[in-house]
């Protein structure tokens, strides 16, 4: 027996972005459903760091998804650099007048899942989709369900929202890498510690050991980073080398430790799909392009893409026209390709590469003086950090 | 035989930086001897451009070397970008509140060479200096004159400011290389041409063929360049193929053409040696540190050292105290670093690396697009382009 759905449009995945185009279409009366392989509860108690920019968090709180109160409780109004024994501090609203948020991910699909189920639309969960096919009605996610049930949705439209392993992008794609990547030659040993805060603002650090970044989680736990081999092993260093390491990239204090009870070792890498459509299945987030962390611009281009397919059903429905839909891949790549470059120069700007010479070295470090001592260059680089306004602006 | 002059400061290398120091220390009463191997017609007869820094100028001016009126007719105000079939103007007096000026290297030589005459002492042309030595009573420049006389220079202190292939640099660093360099994987085709200007402003373009680079000389001679392998032939490519590649780089609007006279290949590098002194010898400019064209760093910064040593010799004839003579080479460094940052960006912005893969060229124009789409990223180049302050400011 295969359980049999009919919607509008149907979604592969329940992360940030899937579920908030989810939202904004039901707030245009345009039916879809989410479907996710993972529980609720795998999703919701998978804890991953996140900073908000400004415009993301404006469509959050006009969709009543989260309140201003809540939100702004979360507001973080600086980050600092650290280099060559130098403090910088980075004043937001002086230079933007704007803020971020380091609302974690895991919070925000909290959120976000709350308002599905208060909206009487709870993503089907535990739902593993197979592959994307042409139906004889549109396309068709097919999959089975954690009950060993299979199913088929049946829509006008499928979004692949499913991340980097994205099947979605196997039906675009066909199965085959078709875009354009850049890999770098350095990862983050990350850890998570009982401890109090040891800056009240995010602190990013360049020293001659590489990249520190000394982020928080709450008033009780702090995650913090160092740049490491990405094929190094987790176990490979010692709670002491850790702390050694996390000290070297901040000069300014003495970190405050306490246990570690997480480690782990992140690879990254920049990748952008050449291909974000095929027919009527359409690619966004994770599953379109991936960023490197540094400047936490990966959740926040998700949201870009959501904006953009948000007009574009929107149109399809309200007029039969195409248009935005058409036009759905240039669009949005603008933004992918501006977060990408941004990404990127904040990690160029910060890590060392194993083969750095000493002119590379030094002239880096030129590089983070002429942006700092500069207003124009602290404030091209605080643009970037809290979010340039989104251009598709039509979600309400 | 051989002819012994004593002064206070040697100065090799009768270039825009030896010439100037010369300049501003004899207003300080300061008793100085340049010399150099050229005779005064090679020198001001080799045609060189030059981009001077607003800064720069106003140097030149408050020490009589030119007149106000004179150098505002060399003004110019901005820069155009060329990239993705899009042109973008920098506006320098709305963005910095200053402009550039475009006076060939040549012609300041002159303007300088001028006003040493006109204070009486004018430098020793056609002494070519052979090495710097250890004297009884201080550094001691030894040569010959074009006659075939020896000669030697005994001074309190020798300033090497005799270009790339600087002697006095073999006293410092005892004839090695050592220094931090960068190579870049391309060069400059140039061009002169008898043609009316093409274009106002100069104009630095990407395209996919590369970079392209349409400057101007006055009213009926040109200067462009294309970006090639900088180990080509020069005869190896023909005027309309020259023409073409230029072409390709300017979307806007057709080249005026006309007779090309000179033609030549450009390779260059980034350098900084660490070592800018021993015992009572200093390198400035060349002799120090050599940055690639783009965006027209070397002269200015040279320019920056004249001013650091100016301040340290005029401190130490006035109280006996070293004390800038022995921060000379920690002051002069910051700017040469951030000018050496400035040139490497703008070059890495404006130029296809043979090896560029699509994410790269993809990534690049990205960047050409962030920059010039924030004001903040617009005057961030700008205030580059068109000069920091000079932190030594003691020079009138």
């Amino acid at each position: 027996m295969t359980i049999s759905i009919r919607t509008q449009v149907g979604i592969l995945g329940a992360g940030p972005a899937g579920l908030q185009l989810a939202h904004l279409l039901q707030r245009a009366g345009i039916d879809s459903v989410v479907i996710d392989g993972r529980s609720r509860e795998d999703i919701e108690g998978t804890v991953k760091a996140g900073i908000l920019e400004a415009p993301a968090v404006e469509v959050l709180v006009d969709t009543d998804v989260v309140t201003r109160d809540y939100v702004e409780t979360m507001r973080h109004d600086g980050i600092e650099f650290h280099f060559d024994g130098h403090a910088h501090r980075f004043d937001f609203p002086a230079l933007t007048g704007k803020g971020v948020y380091l609302y974690p991910q895991h919070e925000v699909l909290k959120d976000q899942i709350k308002a599905r189920v208060a909206a009487g639309v709870t993503p089907l969960f535990e739902h593993l989709a197979d592959k994307v096919v042409d139906g004889s009605n549109g396309p068709m996610i097919v999959g089975k369900n954690a009950q060993g049930e299979a199913f088929e949705i049946s829509a006008d439209f499928v979004i692949g929202a499913d991340g980097s392993m994205s099947i979605a992008r196997e039906y675009v794609t066909g199965n085959k890498f078709s875009g354009m990547a850049r890999e770098y030659p350095f990862g983050w040993y990350g850890i998570l510690v009982e401890a109090p805060p040891s800056s009240e603002e995010l602190i990013y650090s360049r020293s001659e050991e590489g990249f520190v970044l000394i982020s928080t989680r709450d008033e009780h736990i702090q995650r913090m980073y160092f740049q490491c081999d990405p094929n190094m092993d987790v176990n490979a260093v010692t709670d002491e080398q850790i702390w050694d390491k996390l000290q070297a990239g901040v000069s300014t204090h003495e970190l405050k430790r306490g246990p570690i009870f997480r480690k782990d070792v992140l690879k990254f890498r920049s990748y952008v799909h050449d291909s974000l459509r095929k027919n009527k299945v359409f690619l966004m987030g994770d599953a379109a392009h991936t960023v490197p962390p540094t400047g936490a611009k990966g959740l926040n281009l998700a949201f870009s893409d959501v904006l953009w397919l948000n007009r574009a059903l929107r149109e399809y429905y309200r007029s039969g026209s195409e248009q935005f839909l058409d036009s759905y891949q240039e669009d949005a790549l603008k933004r992918i390709w501006k977060a990408t470059n941004y990404s990127y120069m904040m990690t160029t700007m910060l890590h060392i590469a194993p083969d750095a010479t000493d002119f590379d070295k030094k002239r880096q470090v030129a590089d983070l003086y002429s942006h700092t001592e500069s207003l124009a260059g602290q404030t091209y680089i605080a643009e970037g950090y809290v979010g340039w306004d989104y251009s598709a602006d039509d979600w309400r």
